[in-house]
């Protein structure tokens, strides 16, 4: 390519990014350069962009975030065969190390020695250009949209839920917190096959947009009526088998051990911001619950583009805005400040803002 | 059989037990009767003893405690065809319907119909006789005592939580609680090949029962060196894939998440007195663990007799004390004021005092 | 209930079939009394009514045929809570005995005990009324018809193949035969959210209805280009992850070994009528297959029943014709002489003949 | 190091080979030079050898052959960590890519890029020394001895088949075929607290080493009494649940559907020379029976190291002879002809010729 330099949206320290022009990526050796686009802004870029830190990841020098993408292979490296250049892709932001005993287990997800995107210290990709090691880079059948290729990243930790928890078309799903994150939660259930999905947010909007994405009913936890009372009204008295928790939230962690029916199975994926939260034990076990965590995900792209592959749905319904590379401040103080109407946020380096 | 009336321990209200004589049951069509050949003493036992109740279940009528029993079938009823009189069998204490989902779906454990013995308002068996559903009978082969056989029931739990906890020969198990349970969940662990055991209680006694039982290394949770530390001391900073938590301690419950691998799984055993215990859930997400509660077993008798069956086995270490059934008192007094040094109580109703 | 006899369609030996007067069944303790709405003809009924047996079960003396079936519940024995009269029913026709190794463990479908409907010399429900065990009838949903009700058996065949082959919705799936097992083993996988299934049969009006029923494609092993290269053009060159063979042909059984994908799956229903298949086992174990064979199901009318609840399928396509119980003999001879037009045929004993 | 070339076995060509004097390999990036203590002679060694070609591989250019090896770290390349100079380790002889889709789901042993040594055209370790990636060696801790490491390759494939088979210390265990395989089989059954083993052969001298390594009891597939007696016999009537199948035999693959429970399971490792073998598909149907091929394995080492690790173990049992480097025709010959009484040959490229 003979483009030498790009735009791309660098964090410099706290709620200050601005549209730089840096280098364009070299692809080495196995690696694929991607024009990036179309992008969604995650939660953890914004909370990046506002605390410059989560967890013990801290922005210690300038960044680019983002990692939900899907783009166009324009140039590939050596030892590259399985995308050639003009290839439609999703990007799988994660690399890892596939040495390690989790790499060789299957769990790559937890692989001591992934290098993600927008995790500090390693780049993202809020730019026109990214190089990817091409095995992370999955080809987009003609049915799917970029849209739809860059918001696989979030719909993988639905699908990889869905993995950790066994679901079956036979279980009735409850999805805690209706963010993005749980919005695709239902979506990956609907995937799975499941039949009757319910959602729980606090938020009106959000609990509006789960039930335009099809949920058989919404609760409340705010609401006078427990959220026991609730659900209980809306099954019908038939018991929860599944509760994915997306939420974070206190006490959605601590209510769902006692809103899964015995034997049922919880998996957390919000994290929550305290230190500890209070689990009824004796209720898990008398139960004989299992409770499983879920850190990202892993083998869920070729899953993900099989199983969305020419079947209608309703995945790109959390796309709320849409904004250009040069407009990034304003799309994440929109992130940031609009956390109740602004579901996903798509970001187009490259011109063509369409959803 | 000609005996019409037989000795009976019946605990009339807490801490006030005695030897009467009661009917002997006539076995119902599937039923067999078993001659009680010794009965371990459970801590559910002591604590009904004591306290009257556990949980929901309350002691409102005289009731015969005892539920951990081996013996020999001496009568049996209509349409029982698996066992004949004179069968040396051990016995599994908690009869399922069959006909729920659970049931049918494998998981008799969770029937909400079971009816377990020594659980208000049913009977157990400190007593010289028991009638119990034929099918949860299983016939010792010669190779295994009597003891043995009472054994299997808290060897179950073990064998049980192996079995939810997924353990390889290749996994490290640390089982924290070494009181009856946690020490044959390390009989268990042995059976299923796990070649790397640890133990973990506050009493020293207990943690030189389990060196005697063969694990690799003991800590002390209420030592100065964290356990943290201990743990890493003793496993050369190799990690724990699995956890087996018996003891109910809260502390322990809460440590345990921030004691296995990533990916690794936490089994919970043991019911804390607190109604909810802190749990750090951010690092249960971060290291995408697995936890399953254990409630009783399920399928364990026959897998237990064929595991162990000829093969030498340290199960019976766990006996204490024994008595006969004429001093019950004595034997529930010592379970009770003693729990450092008897681990496993055994009583015989039929004479014959031995191990 | 007061009427004392009823009308059933008896075989007195192979080929002479007719609706004699019979005693209305007594529910005994636990059993309910359900009263016929439809009920299908199964390949099973034809062979027993042309060849009076099959395999080691043979037709000894008048027995009733049929086991595909819903009705409404008019009277319940003793004990029974689970319905009551005027419930609509689906009815499992195998009751296991709850009590041997394979019962408690989940895989009822093995029980020796099982008493299955028309499996000589246990009678089916070719009737008017049939008294069943009742926790093996299932409430129907007011979403479900009788008719879905009726076809949940064969249906259960499919979604016990699905779970067997630990169908996921990332799979491509191939069903070999496409008869109303092959039709409703399409329909289990789009339960299970399989998105690209694909059909063989050699008669070209079971390949129609496949492609009815909403198949990717359609293959004719009888036609000059080999199976494996139709296969690759309709793939595309993808693999094929799971086979459920359906047809009993010893050929789509040989030829399955080498259909599908390294470390693929392969799941074997259709019994074929030679003592032996021929089957490649080097290329099985280089490829790292997994074979299944599915004998009936368990556990499967629930899950249907949810999974089916309320959602748009294709189940009663099958249908192809209807008949009163009067017209058995016409009906039982439209199953024998015309294979390739009659899928499924549905005798409705009381009346209302409706698809 | 300063050694510019080493002692190698070179096959020319069928039953021509020769120690030659060859470069030593130098270690790439990731890669570490091992100088070869000890290496096991493979029946796919001794077929190459015999010849000159196993199915699709075949021997165009003169090669190395040998794969079951330990020995010690001499020299790193960049970027390894993993082990350093002076490390005893366990040489796992297939690199797979760590980047396809087997790869990333755990079963690297189905990659289609992977480089396995001694299959041609890829050179194996009958030498001084070999370079291997990092990340396929594995520290030997001190009470395992490099003929123990040496051994884990072909103990590997029986754990591989345990964990195929889904091996509980509850299960009955078959082996048929009781050469090197069949034996470590064995003794990964043990590893699995499998608790009672029988074996199989048609040679005496293998059915006495599989006594010596501790069954439970031997069958003869040559002797009058048909197979399924003898077990019977040998059982008690007992069923088998699982069989491992490692001669290949036609025979013995045929016999083994009939030959395991009902929901059995059966693992076939062997090769046989026949394209197709007869398997009565309807009794494997009627059964329900699963039936995996085991194509080498996948993530063993680790596991096999910890579970051998301090444990009393009969692995190094199989070794029958052991040579010098200079003596590999002497070896390969006593392998081709001696089929009976040379289990396992051991070879010592670098003197010390031990057990």
């Amino acid at each position: 390519m003979d483009k030498k330099t790009m735009k791309a949206a660098v964090l410099d320290r706290p709620l200050t990014i601005a549209v730089k022009e840096v280098p364009v990526p070299q692809p080495r050796q196995g690696e694929a350069l991607v024009q990036v686009h179309c992008i969604g802004i995650c939660g953890s870029d914004v909370h990046y962009y506002e605390h410059g830190r989560i967890g013990r990841y801290e922005v210690k020098q300038p960044i680019i975030l983002g990692h939900e993408l899907a783009g166009t292979v324009v140039q590939v490296g050596t030892d590259v065969t399985n995308v050639a250049a003009g290839d439609r892709v999703a990007v799988e932001p994660g690399v890892a190390c596939g040495r390690c005993e989790y790499c060789k287990g299957g769990r790559y997800n937890l692989c001591p020695d992934v290098v993600f995107m927008a995790t500090p210290p390693v780049d993202g990709a809020w730019a026109e250009y990214v190089a990817v090691r091409s095995d992370f880079l999955f080809k987009l059948p003609d049915s799917l949209s970029f849209e739809e290729g860059a918001l696989l990243e979030p719909l993988s930790v639905g699908i990889h839920a869905m993995a950790r928890g066994k679901a079956k078309p036979s279980d009735r799903v409850l999805v805690t917190g209706l963010g993005p994150i749980g919005l695709l939660a239902i979506e990956a259930a609907k995937l799975y096959g499941v039949n009757e999905i319910y959602g729980s947010d606090v938020l009106a909007g959000r609990r509006d947009m789960a039930v335009d994405m099809g949920v058989n009913g919404v609760l409340d936890p705010a609401a006078d009526l427990p959220v026991k009372e609730q659900l209980h009204q809306l099954t019908g008295g038939a018991g929860i088998d599944i509760i994915i928790e997306t939420s974070g939230s206190g006490r959605a962690i601590a209510d769902s051990i006692g809103l899964v029916k015995r034997g049922g199975r919880i998996v957390f994926v919000g994290l929550p911001a305290a230190d500890a939260i209070p689990i009824n034990i004796s209720a898990l076990v008398d139960a004989e619950l299992d409770v499983y965590g879920v850190f990202r995900y892993a083998n869920t792209y070729p899953m993900a583009i099989q199983a969305l592959s020419g079947r209608k749905n309703g995945v790109t319904k959390v796309i709320t805005h849409a904004f250009s590379l040069d407009e990034i401040e304003q799309a994440v103080e929109t992130a940031r400040t609009q956390k109740e109407t602004s579901t996903k946020i798509m970001i187009y380096p490259n011109g063509e803002i369409k959803p």
